[in-house]
């Protein structure tokens, strides 16, 4: 009899099975395939990894504007993807030592639920008295006549070519699509990233994107509020806004439209498990309906985020171990990596209008700041939003795009997690000359 | 009459000169040279800029390992001086336009205060409610035999050359020294450090500063412990700790051994200022013993650190507003822009201890980090160490070193500042992945 048995090894399952683990609690960790699920094998981290190198390469051409001279700049995409798969198995051997370090048992293999307390894997049952299932999701692929060609590809696929196209259509310009179009367009794919809605990005700043998009069509092109209808050999049609019929060509096509719970073949409806649309139903708790299971992650539709499935994985640990605590998405920062970097954390301007919340806002350029303005010049994009309930003067959220962004916005979910009023903000210090001290200067303008 | 007179527009008075005319109030700003002070013209921005030189001169180096190819790499340096005075003067520029936006009146000229409420600059006298003391430091210069000579220089010298040295000799292991000592190193300098302790940054945790130091070896030597006693000609003599005399030879010796308040010829002490050891004495609202006048910034000597001086006069003017505040210490942030880069806020694990806390550290290595890892492979220095104490479980401090540190120590100011606990710290969720995650991972460990 296992403390906890979790279902899936991904960055909801593995963290809670370390954290558990050093506790002193029993942890079985059923994996179907790789250690550290999606996120590590084919999302955030290969991802970053390309992203990587795609702005070493971006940098060695800017360097010459800083005072450094270079030859030719060029790449050797097998080196990029190879490179790639190195970090992910070092990655990997690092969580591996991890589980082990904190007693973790991990089994390999397709898990079945088949009652409250009871898992089968391979034929065999394990009991454990509290049982997590987090088993991620996995991308859309939406029935347009000609998905099924071998060049039509999914994140997963995409990551895995071995020669760089020549072109590249992404049907959808969300965070996967926007990164890819970041990475392939900056190495000089022609990148054409189709829309249905009429902007990218859907969750930042209405501002903030259009001046993020400004800076990516000198790479992209953006076909939005376009519907695509055909995928003919490597011809892509779609249907513009005002009904005009479009093609274009490209010798890849990536299906970025969007990611949905992984629920089938693992015994959940059998079970008993209640689901509603965006995934298992969970409370605040990450308690689903039966007794003693939980479900995180991505599975639960609630965030598709790794760290919000990390901290879904605490919630329950901490459920479980009787300790009050809620899952909270009032404070939760996201990023994106692309070139530039955008992020944010908390309300957007529109979110918090449309809450009836009395909003008021500050805005400034990146290039106020000295360290901005010295490793990007005058023309380097970003910008910083402060977003404030003007009744209470509460700290509702921060978003930012330019260098940097992802590092940084952590500190503003440490403040909006702490409650922060603009007078209280107004009193953290940053330290100077960096690119985060732009918020502050932002919190000045209230 | 003015409402406020500041003396000495660099980061403490500019941004308090901003403020006020923010708030409506009449603000007189004098400065004897440059808008932007010491931080601005010789320190701060110049040193960032040209560190920014050198990590791009570096990572074309580096960008091999990630699949780029670069060609010769080399540099131009009177391009990177160029750039560097570029970025000088479109900041001057932009704080001039910050004073006129918020109708700060600005005069330049030698300010002596000559009573409370009364400066006289070019023979005129100025009166104002509150007058505002904010001349910045200098660097010393130790009256060693030999300083006087031409190649002997302080940061301030050094930033105007215009050829670049072929040795160096870096009299001081301090945060000047050292960036400089980066710089330097970084463009294939030959350079030295000698300084008088036995550890360079004095305030870095002892473990961090060790590991620091030994990345910072495979490019410069370091002579701990070690006094000067003479420069004769090219020829840096000193004395080591054993006694052992010993002699190097620098083309172009940096005096970096510290910095000193500005209190000479400003009528201070005819007026009847009262200084400390550390400068103009002020207490936590920034008063000094007179009416209505206040100091900040280096002159108190209380914190060398432009955002520091930025902070005392936004108490400064909170005082004169009549709302409560006070200048804290315990939560600003400090960051040193080396390659790799170093960053800390709150108590050291040393200064803890030696306040009698009952104190508990969690210390992760970088590479911890999936981001870390693909940006700068398996032997990329780094870590990050969290100071709590053990009976309350309050943060007290976080320090690190590594890529993006810099970045990164603000969310601990914001954390420290809102009096988080360990407990409180562990739900503050930062995006995936990141390298300040790491940060989180270590709250983990306790």
């Amino acid at each position: 009899m296992y403390d906890i048995i979790i279902i899936g090894a991904g960055p909801g399952g593995y963290e809670m099975a370390e954290r558990a683990g050093h506790k002193g609690l029993k942890v079985l960790l059923i994996e179907k395939q790789y250690l550290g699920g999606v996120c590590l094998n084919w999302g955030c981290i290969p991802t970053k990894t390309l992203l990587n190198a795609a702005k070493h390469y971006v940098q060695a051409q800017e360097a010459e504007d800083f005072g450094v001279t270079t030859g030719e700049i060029g790449f050797d995409f097998s080196k990029i993807m190879a490179r790639k798969t190195e970090v992910i198995q070092t990655l990997r051997a690092g969580i591996a030592a991890m589980m082990k370090k904190n007693q973790v048992e991990v089994l390999f293999g397709v898990a079945k639920l088949i009652g409250p307390r009871k898992v089968e894997v391979d034929g065999v049952t394990y009991e454990g008295e509290n049982v997590v299932i987090a088993v991620g999701g996995s991308p859309i692929v939406p029935p347009i006549p000609g998905v099924d060609q071998p060049h039509v590809m999914t994140s997963k696929e995409i990551l895995s070519i071995e020669e760089m196209p020549e072109s590249l259509a992404v049907i959808g310009g969300g965070v996967i699509g926007i990164e890819f179009a970041s990475f392939f367009s900056s190495l000089g794919v022609k990148v054409e990233v189709i829309e249905m809605l009429d902007e990218i990005i859907p969750f930042m700043d209405d501002e903030q994107v259009a001046q993020f998009r400004r800076v990516l069509k000198r790479k992209v092109k953006f076909n939005l509020g376009c519907r695509v209808t055909e995928i003919d050999g490597h011809i892509v049609k779609f249907t513009t806004k005002s009904g005009e019929e479009k093609a274009i060509s490209a010798d890849v096509v990536l299906m970025a439209v969007g990611r949905k719970p992984n629920l089938e073949g693992m015994g959940f409806e059998e079970a008993g498990l209640e689901f509603d649309r965006r995934g298992i139903r969970t409370d605040d708790q990450q308690r689903t309906n039966l007794p003693n299971v939980y479900a995180i992650g991505d599975v639960t539709g609630k965030s598709q985020l790794a760290h919000s499935a990390t901290r879904m994985g605490e919630v329950a640990l901490n459920t479980i171990l009787g300790r009050e605590d809620r899952f909270r998405t009032n404070a939760i920062p996201w990023a994106v990596y692309s070139l530039p970097e955008v992020a944010g954390c908390g309300l957007t301007q529109r979110e918090a209008k449309a809450a009836g919340i009395n909003v008021k806002t500050a805005s400034l350029p990146l290039t106020m700041s000295g360290r901005f303005l010295a490793e990007n010049g005058k023309r380097g994009p970003g910008s910083v939003k402060v977003v404030i309930d003007a009744d209470t003067n509460l700290l509702l959220g921060v978003h930012m795009f330019g260098a940097y962004s992802s590092e940084i916005i952590w500190g503003a979910a440490a403040m909006i997690e702490s409650g922060l009023r603009v007078q209280d903000a107004q009193e953290i210090v940053f330290p100077h000359p960096t690119v985060g001290e732009v918020i502050r200067s932002a919190m000045f303008q209230f």
